[in-house]
C-alpha cells in the first residue's frame, strides 16, 4: 500500500464511524463507541486485506469474515454500504422491525454467516470455517474479530486451543483492546502483554499493535498466513476512537448519541470522511469448488429382529454407513468417542474427524463453522454435556445453523456412574432451541434411519441415544419421517394409551405383555420424534383409549415427553400421565433405578391400572 | 516432615491406590488408574498438609478441598476411610444402590461440598470459597485437585482469570497431569511448561512437580500461602501409577480391574502400603465464626400502586434492601451490573459484591463456592446467558446448592437487541433443574417479594425480571408464598382463565378490561411462581371457566408457562390453548413484537372469543 491508500483507508475508517454513529442515533439505540474503536481495523480488513467477491458473499473461497463483538453490528452494515450491497438510506432502518439489519447480526443478512451478539462464540465457528478450508483444500481465510471483554469468556480459550493444536495459520482473530466493557474497565485494561502470553501459552502468533495506526495495520496483515500458527492482532484502541468527547470514557457503552452530540461527532469526523471508494482487492483465488452433494440414498441396513444394540452403538454405526457415501458429513466428538461410538468414522475417516477434546462449547461452536460451509457435522458426546454447550446451540438455532448434536449416556439407565453423568434435562433444553428437531430412537433401526432423516433435513437436529443395549424391534426397511410415531401394539377396547421412547419403550412392551395375562390391554407408542411431535398418531390412539395418556421417559418431568405431549394435547381434552424420574437420582444398577424412579415396566403396568 | 514421615505418607498413598483398586473391582466399574495417579499428592494433602477437624468435616474453619476429577471418587473414599471417618468395609459398597458412595461424589457425604463428576468446575466453585474466607477473615485454605484433561475446558480459564485477578492466594490447584484422558492421550500430554505457561499467563504462581515424588510435593506444598497469587501445583504423574502393568498405558480409563488383575496389583502395592496411621496435623486456627445467621424479618417496602418500576429495578432494589439486613447475602453479576441493577448493592456494600466480568459458567460456580461456605449468592446478568451456565446450574441442582439466580431482559419486550439477547428458553433450562425453585414477577412489589422468598428458601431460585417498566399492581404487604398464584379478575361466568406472569400479565389485563366492553368475562391469573407451580389455584379457576385456560407466555412454547400448565393439569381434563413465542423473533419495538409474535392484549383477546 502506498500513502494514498492509507490515506483513503483512513478516510474510509471515518466514513464507517459516521454511518455507526447516524445509524444508532436514528435507532436511538446501539453501540456507536464499539463500532468506532473497531472502524480502522475493520476498514483495513475489507478495503484492502481480504480476498473476497462482494457481490456473492456466499462464493466457496471468498475470505470469511466472523463479527464475534456482535453489538458491533452497525459497523458491519456500514462495511456493505461502503461496498455497495446495501443503500445507504437503508442504514437509517437499523433495528426497526422488519428490516434485517437488527441489533446484532443474524444470517438474514447473505454477508452474515452466523448470528452474533452472544459474546466469546465467534472464535470457534472460525475455527470450524479453517479447519473446513483445510479439509476442502481451499485457501481461503477466516477472519475474526473479538471484543476485549469477550476474551473473558471459557469458549474463547477452548477455541483458542484448538486452533493453536491444529496449527491454523489460515485463521486470524483480532482482539479490538478497547478497555472498556458494559459497566467497568476490563480486567486487564490496556495490558496488551497479558493478551500476548495468554495466547501464546495456547499455542498463537502474536502481534501488538496501535490499533488505530493504519499503516502499522497493513504491515502485520501483510504477515498473514506466514508460519504454522494461528496469528492473533492484539489492538490497543479507545472505545469511542475518533470523537474527542467519546474516546476511552466510560459511561458510553450501548448508548446512542442524541442528534444534536450526533452532529457534533460527525463534524469532527466529515472532514477526512471518504466515501464511495470501491476496492481495489483481486477477488479470490480459483480453487475447484469442495463437493458438498447430498447422495440419492443410503446404503441399506442388515439387522436382524431382536439383535441386541446398543441405540449409541447404531449411531455410529450409521455415521460410518451414510458418511460413507455422503461427502458433507464430518464428525466431531468430545473425548468420548470411545463411549459415543463416533470412533468408527474416525478410524475410517480420520481426516473428517475433529477431536475437539473436553470442550463441548467450542465443539458445537466448531460444529456450527462446519455447517456454514456446506458440511453437515455431527457432534457427540453425553447428553447432559451439551448442556455445557448450551448458549451455543440456542445462537445455531438463531442462526438456523445446520448442526447434528447426538447425546448419549441418558437417565438413569446409565447406572452407577450416577446423576452427573446422566442426561436428565436434554430433551427440555434442546426443544426450547428455536427451529430445533429433537429425535429420540429405541433400537438401532430406527436409531440409523433418524440419522439419515437428520441428515438430509436443514437446521438443528439433536438425536438422544441410550447406553443400554436393547433388541431390535423394527424391520431394517421400516421410515421413520421427521414427526412421526408408530403404533405398536393397539387392540380395540384398549385401556391406555402409553406414549414413550428410549428404555421406556422396552419397559411400555413389557408392561403391554404383563398386562395382558392380567386381561388389560394397552396401545403402545414409540414417540421416536420429539419434536416435532407425531402428534396425530398420539391423538388418534388417545381417542380410541379414552383420552387416558400415560407418558413414560427417562428424563426429569419438566420439558421433556410428558411436556411435550400435554402441551400439544391437553387442548384437545386428553389426559395425561407423567411418569418420569421425579428426584435426584443416584447411583446404582440400570433396572434397580428404573423401578425406583418409577419408570419401569412395574411402574406402567401400576399407572394403568390404577387409571378410571 | 522427617524421613520417617515420608515413608509412611507413601505407605498411606500406596494404602488409597489398593483401596481404590479394590472397590472398584467389587463394583464391576469405576476409574481406579485415575486415582493411582493422583494418590501421592492426595496423601500428602490430606495427611500432612490440610488443616482440618476429620470429625466435623463442616466445621467454618477447616481447610477445604474439592475432587474436580471427580471420577476419581475412591480415592476420596479411601482417604476418609482411613482417616477413620467410613468403616473400611463400607468402601466395598462403592456405586451400589442405597450407598452414598457413589460414581462420582455428591454432598450426601458429609465430607463432600459439592457434587462434581461434570469436569472443569471445580476451580470456579473453589474460587467462590477462596473469596468467601477472604470475605469472612478466616485463614482456611481451598485446595483443588483437577485432572489434566479437563483443562481443556473453558470454564478453568475462567476461573483461574478471576483468582488471578483477585490474587487468591489462599487457593491451591493441583493438576494431576497424568497425560491419558478417555479415549486418547491429552492435546498436552507431559508437557507441564505449557502448563506452567498459561496458568502464569492468567495470574498464577505455577510450581512443576514429579508428583510421585513425596519429598518433592511436601517442599513445594510448604510455600503454599506465599507470595500474593494463587498457586498451581503441576504434577508430572502415570495414570495407573505403582502398578507395572498399568501405568502409563492407554485403554485402561473407566475400566475396573478383574479380580484377578486386582490381586496382581495389589501384591505390587502391599508390601508398602501403611494403614491406621491416623493424622498427626493440628486442627484448623481458631477464628470467630462467621455471622450467617438469617434475619427475623426484612423492612417494609414503600411503593405506591400504580407507580411505573421495572421487575429487574426492583431485584436491584430487593438487593439493597434485604441485604442490608442479611449477612448472608452477596451478590455477583457478569458485567451487566448497570442492566440487572445489581449496581445498587455494589455501591453500597463494595467488599459483599463480586464482579465476575463476561465469564457466566465461572460466576455459577463462584456463587455455589459462597452457598456451600454459608452464604446466599445472587448472581444476576440477561436471562439468556444463563444457558452459558447450563451445566453448572445442572450440577449446582445435583449439589442442592443454596444459589439464587436473577435473570433479566427477557422474551421479545426487549425490542430492538435482538434475538441472540432475548431469553426465551431460561423457563424450560430452570424448570429442569433439579430441586429448582423458577419465580416470574410481574410487578416491583411481587418481585421484592418473592427476592424474600428465595433468600429464605434452601436450595437453587431462579428469578425471571423484565426490561420493560410496568405498574405496580400489589399492595405493599401482599405475601407471595413459592408455589402460589394470584387471582386478580375473576366473575361468574368468566369465558376462560387467562394464566400469565411478567409482561403478558399487563396484556392479559389490558385484554380482561377490552374484552369486557364486549361483554366477555375472564379470569386473570398471576402465575408467579413457575415451579412449583400454583396449581391450586389454577386448578379452583379453571374449573369455574368450563375447564378452558389459556396460557401467556414471552418465552419458547417449549418448556415454560404453557407446559408447565399443561402437563400438570392436562391430567385433570384441563384443556390448556399456549400462546408463546412460536417463531425464531427478530429486533423491533417491543409493542410490535408483542403483537406480532401474538402475545399482547389482542392476540389473548382473540383467543379467548375463538374458544367455543
Amino acid at each position: 500500500m502506498n500513502d494514498i491508500d492509507i490515506e483513503i483507508l483512513k478516510g474510509i475508517a471515518n466514513q464507517l464511524r459516521i454511518h455507526s454513529i447516524t445509524a444508532t442515533t436514528a435507532a436511538g439505540s446501539g453501540h456507536p463507541t464499539s463500532c468506532c474503536s473497531a472502524a480502522d481495523v475493520v476498514a483495513a480488513l475489507f478495503f484492502s486485506q481480504m480476498r473476497f467477491d462482494p457481490k456473492n458473499p456466499h462464493y466457496y473461497n471468498n475470505d470469511r469474515f466472523i463479527l464475534s463483538k456482535g453489538h458491533a453490528a452497525p459497523l458491519l452494515y456500514a462495511v456493505w454500504a461502503e461496498l455497495g450491497v446495501i443503500p445507504v438510506d437503508e442504514l437509517l432502518k437499523l433495528r426497526q422491525f422488519g428490516c434485517d439489519l437488527e441489533g446484532h447480526p443474524t444470517p438474514r443478512l447473505p454477508f452474515v454467516d452466523v448470528a452474533t451478539g452472544s459474546l466469546g462464540q465467534g472464535l470457534s465457528v472460525g475455527v470450524g470455517m479453517a479447519l473446513c478450508a483445510r479439509l476442502d483444500k481451499l485457501d481461503y481465510r477466516t477472519y475474526v474479530l473479538m471484543g476485549d471483554g469477550e476474551c473473558s469468556e471459557g469458549s474463547v480459550w477452548e477455541a483458542a486451543a484448538l486452533a493453536g493444536y491444529n496449527q491454523l495459520n489460515n485463521l486470524i482473530a483480532v482482539v479490538d483492546v478497547n478497555r472498556l466493557v458494559q459497566s467497568d474497565p476490563t480486567p486487564l485494561q490496556h495490558n496488551l502483554n497479558a493478551y500476548k502470553d495468554r495466547f501464546e501459552s495456547f499455542g498463537w502468533r502474536t502481534e501488538e499493535i496501535d490499533g488505530h495506526d493504519l499503516e502499522e495495520i497493513l504491515e502485520v496483515l501483510a504477515a498473514v498466513g506466514l508460519g504454522n500458527q494461528p496469528l492473533v492482532l492484539l489492538a490497543k484502541t479507545l472505545k469511542g476512537a475518533g470523537i474527542s468527547f467519546l474516546q476511552d470514557k466510560e459511561g458510553w457503552h450501548g448508548k446512542a448519541l442524541s442528534p444534536e452530540e450526533a452532529q457534533r461527532a460527525i463534524a469532527e469526523l466529515q472532514p477526512s470522511a471518504k466515501s464511495g471508494i470501491g476496492r481495489p482487492i483481486a477477488p479470490p483465488s480459483q480453487l475447484p469448488a469442495p463437493n458438498n452433494a447430498a447422495p440419492g440414498s443410503y446404503p441399506a441396513l442388515a439387522y436382524n429382529l431382536g439383535d441386541q444394540v446398543a441405540t449409541r452403538e447404531a449411531f455410529g454405526n450409521a455415521l460410518l454407513r451414510i458418511g460413507g457415501v455422503d461427502p458433507r458429513i464430518v464428525a466431531l466428538d468430545g473425548d468420548t468417542k470411545n463411549s459415543t461410538y463416533s470412533d468408527k468414522f474416525l478410524k475410517k475417516f480420520p481426516e473428517r474427524f475433529t477431536e475437539c477434546y473436553i470442550a463441548e462449547q467450542n465443539m458445537v461452536g466448531v460444529a456450527t463453522g462446519f455447517a456454514v460451509r456446506g458440511k453437515v457435522p455431527f457432534a457427540s458426546t453425553f447428553a447432559t454435556f451439551f448442556s455445557r454447550a448450551f448458549d451455543q446451540v440456542r445462537v445455531a438455532g438463531i442462526s438456523r445453523a445446520n448442526i447434528k448434536l447426538v447425546g448419549s449416556h441418558v437417565g438413569v439407565s446409565i447406572g452407577e456412574d450416577g446423576p452427573s453423568q446422566m442426561g436428565l434435562e436434554d430433551l427440555a433444553m434442546m426443544r426450547a432451541v428455536a427451529g430445533s428437531t429433537v429425535l429420540y430412537p429405541s433400537d438401532a433401526v430406527s436409531a440409523e434411519k433418524l440419522m439419515e432423516q437428520m441428515a438430509m433435513h436443514a437446521g438443528p437436529c439433536f438425536l438422544r441415544t441410550s447406553r443400554p443395549k436393547s433388541a431390535v424391534i423394527y424391520n431394517n426397511d421400516e421410515a421413520f419421517p421427521i414427526g412421526g410415531a408408530k403404533v405398536l401394539r393397539q387392540a380395540a377396547g384398549d385401556k391406555a394409551t402409553v406414549v414413550a421412547a428410549g428404555v421406556t419403550l422396552t419397559e411400555a412392551l413389557k408392561a403391554a405383555d404383563a398386562l395382558k395375562n392380567e386381561g388389560i390391554n394397552i396401545t403402545v407408542i414409540d414417540a421416536y420424534s420429539i419434536k416435532p411431535l407425531g402428534k396425530d398418531v398420539i391423538l388418534a390412539a388417545a381417542r380410541k383409549t379414552g383420552n387416558q395418556v400415560v407418558t413414560v421417559e427417562d428424563h426429569y418431568p419438566e420439558g421433556g415427553l410428558g411436556d411435550a405431549v400435554a402441551g400439544e394435547l391437553s387442548v384437545e381434552g386428553v389426559k395425561v400421565h407423567k411418569l418420569a424420574v421425579f428426584e435426584l437420582p443416584r447411583s446404582g444398577k440400570p433396572h434397580e433405578l428404573l423401578a425406583h424412579y418409577g419408570i419401569d415396566a412395574a411402574a406402567i403396568a401400576k399407572k394403568v391400572k390404577s387409571l378410571e
